[in-house]
C-alpha cells in the first residue's frame, strides 16, 4: 500500500462534511495523497478547506493533478442521482487513460461500464469497485466467538457521527503504546485507508453478518484487540439492519458509543428525535444481551461544530449522564477512550 | 393469479420440513397446484407426505407432471451448493421447453443462465427470479408512519418457526369476518402465494428497510390492517440484520411473536440457547421503543412436532409466562390471535 500516490477526485464536493472518503485519506494517509481535484476550490490547500491536511493542494483540473504523478484515482464521493454525470465520466475516463488505477465507492460499478473496462484493459489498469461484495460470503453463525482477541465495535447515536474516525484515532494511540491492535474496515473509507475489508452495506442482506464475521476474523490475525468499523445506527430507519447484522456478525465484547451532540434528529429523518445516550446504551446492550452480553464502555463525541467551551461542556455532560469516560478523540487527547478499552481488554484476559 | 396451474418441482426434497415453498402453495393455494415432482415419493399424495394437501399427486417425472397441463413450474427448494445440479437443469430446461413459466426462489438467477434465457425467449416463456430485487429501491425514512392502516409484524424466537403460516391463517379468518386486511409478502413463499412482494433478504443491505417500506405501503392500499410477513429473528446471528431492517422499514404498531416450543437452540447455531418468550418480547419491544413504541400482543406457537397434550401444555405455559393470548393457529382455532389483533386495531383507531 505504501507505494500508492492518490489523486482524490472530489469535483464540486470537497468540504468538511461532504467528501468523507477524501477527507479520511487526507487525515490518515496524507503521505499518500498528491492532490485533490475540485475546480470550485482550485488554488486552496486541504488545510484551508478542511482545517487539516497541511499543504496538500486542491487543483482545478485532472491534468494539473496528473502532473503530480499519482498512481491511483480515488472516486470517494457519490454524485447525486443514479448515473455518472458527464464531468465525472471525463475525470474517470481521463484517469484510466493516463494509466491510473481506480478506487471507487460508487453504487454504480465503474468496472461494469463497457467504455471504462475496455480502456482499463488497454491500459492494464486495475479498477477496484469497493462496494462489489466478495462472491462467496457465508451466513454468519457466530464463528467470531472462538477468537482470542478482544473485539470492540463502534456504534452510533446516528449515521455519519465519526465512528471510523474515533476508532482510527484510538488505534493510532494504541499502536504507539505498543499494543497489537487490528482494524476491521466495513465501509469504503476504512477500506481505502486500510487497503482491505468489505463494505457490509453493499452485500446482499442475508450476508451482512457473514461479511462482518470475515473482516473481524481477518483483523484478529496477529492482534490482541480488534476495532471493528461501525456502520449506521440501531435507530436509523434506513440503516439499522446493517448495524445489527454487523453487531451479530462481529460479536463485540464491548461497544464504543459515538455521537454528535449538535444533532437533534436522526439523519434523513427529521421526524425522529435523536435518543439520549442512556437510552441508546440500553438498546445496544440489549442487542447482545441474549447472545453474548457486551457493555458500552466509553463515549466518543464529535464536537467539530461546537466552540471549545461547548465541546467541553458536552463531554462533561456525557460523562455525567452515562458514568463512562468520554471525549472528542479528534479534538482532544483520545487517552480516556484508549484507557477504557485497554483496561477492559486487560480485565477480560486476566481471568 | 387465479388462472395459474402450478407444477411444484421438489425433486429429492418434498417433505414436511424441507420444501417450504411447495408446502405453502399446497396449504394456501391448493386449487392452483396440479402436481409435485419428486421421484423419491412418486405415487403418494400430498396428504400422505405432509399431512395436508388432499389428493394432490406426487409424480416421478416431469413428463408425468406435464400431462396435468400446468402453466407455471415452481422451483421452491434450494438445491444444496452454489450451482444447479444436472437433474435440476433438466427439470427446469424441460419445463421451459414445454412452455411453462418459471417461478424460482433460488439464489442463482435462472433468467441469467444463457441456455435457459435463450430457450425462454424462443418459447415466449416468463422467468420470475423472485430473489432478484427491484432496481429502484430507496433507503427507508419512516414513510410508513403516514399510513392509516394498523400494521402488524410477525417476529420469531428463531427463523423458520412458522411466522408466515401463522399470519396467513389469521388473514384467512379476518377475511371471513369481513375485515379489510392486506398481507405484505417479504419472502419467496409469501410472494408465490400472494403474487406480489419483495424478498427482503435478497436486496442489498442498505435497502432492506426500503424494500419493507414499499411492500407495506403496497399492502395497505384498500386495507385497514396489514400483516407484514416476518423474516429471521432478532437473535439469529445470520439473519438478525434482515429482521431489524424489516422492522424499521415496516414500522409495526404491534408484534405477533411466533415460536416453536421444541427448539432449544437457535437454528444453525447450536451454541446459542433459544431465549425465553419474555426476554424476546423485551428485545422486540426495545427495537421500536425509541422510534414508535409497539407492543407484542399475541403469541403463535408451531407445535407440529408435539403431541396434542404437549401442544396444549406449551400453549398454556406461553400464556402464563407472557400474559398474552397464545395458540397454534394451524392446529387449533386461530381465534385468540385474531381477536387480539382486531381488538388492538379497534382501540388504536377508536381514539
Amino acid at each position: 500500500m505504501s507505494g500508492r500516490r492518490l489523486l482524490l477526485l472530489a469535483e464540486q464536493s470537497f468540504g468538511p462534511m461532504s467528501s468523507k472518503t477524501a477527507n479520511a485519506a487526507i487525515r490518515y494517509i496524507p503521505e499518500q495523497v498528491v492532490a485533490v481535484v475540485d475546480s470550485a476550490l482550485a488554488g486552496q490547500t486541504a488545510q484551508q478547506v478542511l482545517g487539516f491536511g497541511g499543504d496538500i493542494p486542491v487543483v482545478g483540473t485532472l491534468e494539473e493533478g496528473l502532473q503530480r504523478n499519482p498512481t491511483v484515482a480515488v472516486v470517494g464521493v457519490a454524485p447525486s442521482g443514479g448515473r455518472l454525470p458527464q464531468e465525472w465520466r471525463a475525470l474517470i475516463g481521463g484517469s484510466i487513460a493516463a494509466g491510473l488505477d481506480i478506487f471507487s465507492g460508487l453504487h454504480i460499478f465503474i468496472g461494469d461500464d463497457p467504455e471504462f473496462s475496455k480502456l482499463a484493459r488497454e491500459k492494464n489498469v486495475q479498477i477496484l469497485d469497493v462496494r462489489r461484495p466478495p462472491p462467496d460470503l457465508p451466513v454468519s453463525t457466530g464463528l467470531v466467538r472462538n477468537l482470542d482477541a478482544t473485539i470492540f465495535l463502534a456504534v452510533g447515536t446516528d449515521c455519519n457521527v465519526g465512528k471510523m474516525t474515533a476508532q482510527l484515532q484510538i488505534r493510532d494511540v494504541m499502536r504507539k503504546q505498543g499494543h497489537r491492535v487490528g482494524f476491521a474496515p466495513t465501509g469504503q473509507t476504512g477500506i481505502l485507508v486500510e487497503g482491505t475489508g468489505i463494505a457490509v452495506d453493499a452485500v446482499v442482506a442475508d450476508f451482512i453478518g457473514g461479511a462482518a464475521e470475515r473482516v473481524t476474523i481477518e483483523a484478529a490475525r496477529d492482534a490482541d484487540m480488534v476495532l471493528v468499523e461501525g456502520q449506521g445506527s440501531m435507530v436509523h430507519p434506513g440503516y439499522s439492519g446493517v448495524t445489527l447484522g454487523l453487531t451479530h456478525g462481529s460479536m463485540p465484547h464491548a461497544f464504543l458509543l459515538c455521537g454528535q451532540p449538535s444533532r437533534s434528529t436522526v439523519k434523513h429523518n427529521d421526524w425522529l428525535p435523536t435518543p439520549s445516550l442512556t437510552d441508546l446504551i440500553k438498546l445496544y446492550e440489549a442487542t447482545m444481551a441474549l447472545i453474548r452480553p457486551a457493555p458500552v464502555i466509553a463515549v466518543a463525541l464529535n464536537t467539530f461544530d461546537l466552540s471549545d467551551a461547548a465541546a467541553r461542556e458536552a463531554i462533561a455532560a456525557a460523562e455525567k449522564e452515562t458514568g463512562l469516560p468520554a471525549t472528542d478523540p479528534v479534538r482532544y487527547d483520545p487517552a480516556p477512550l484508549v484507557d477504557a478499552l485497554v483496561e477492559f481488554h486487560n480485565k477480560r484476559t486476566a481471568g
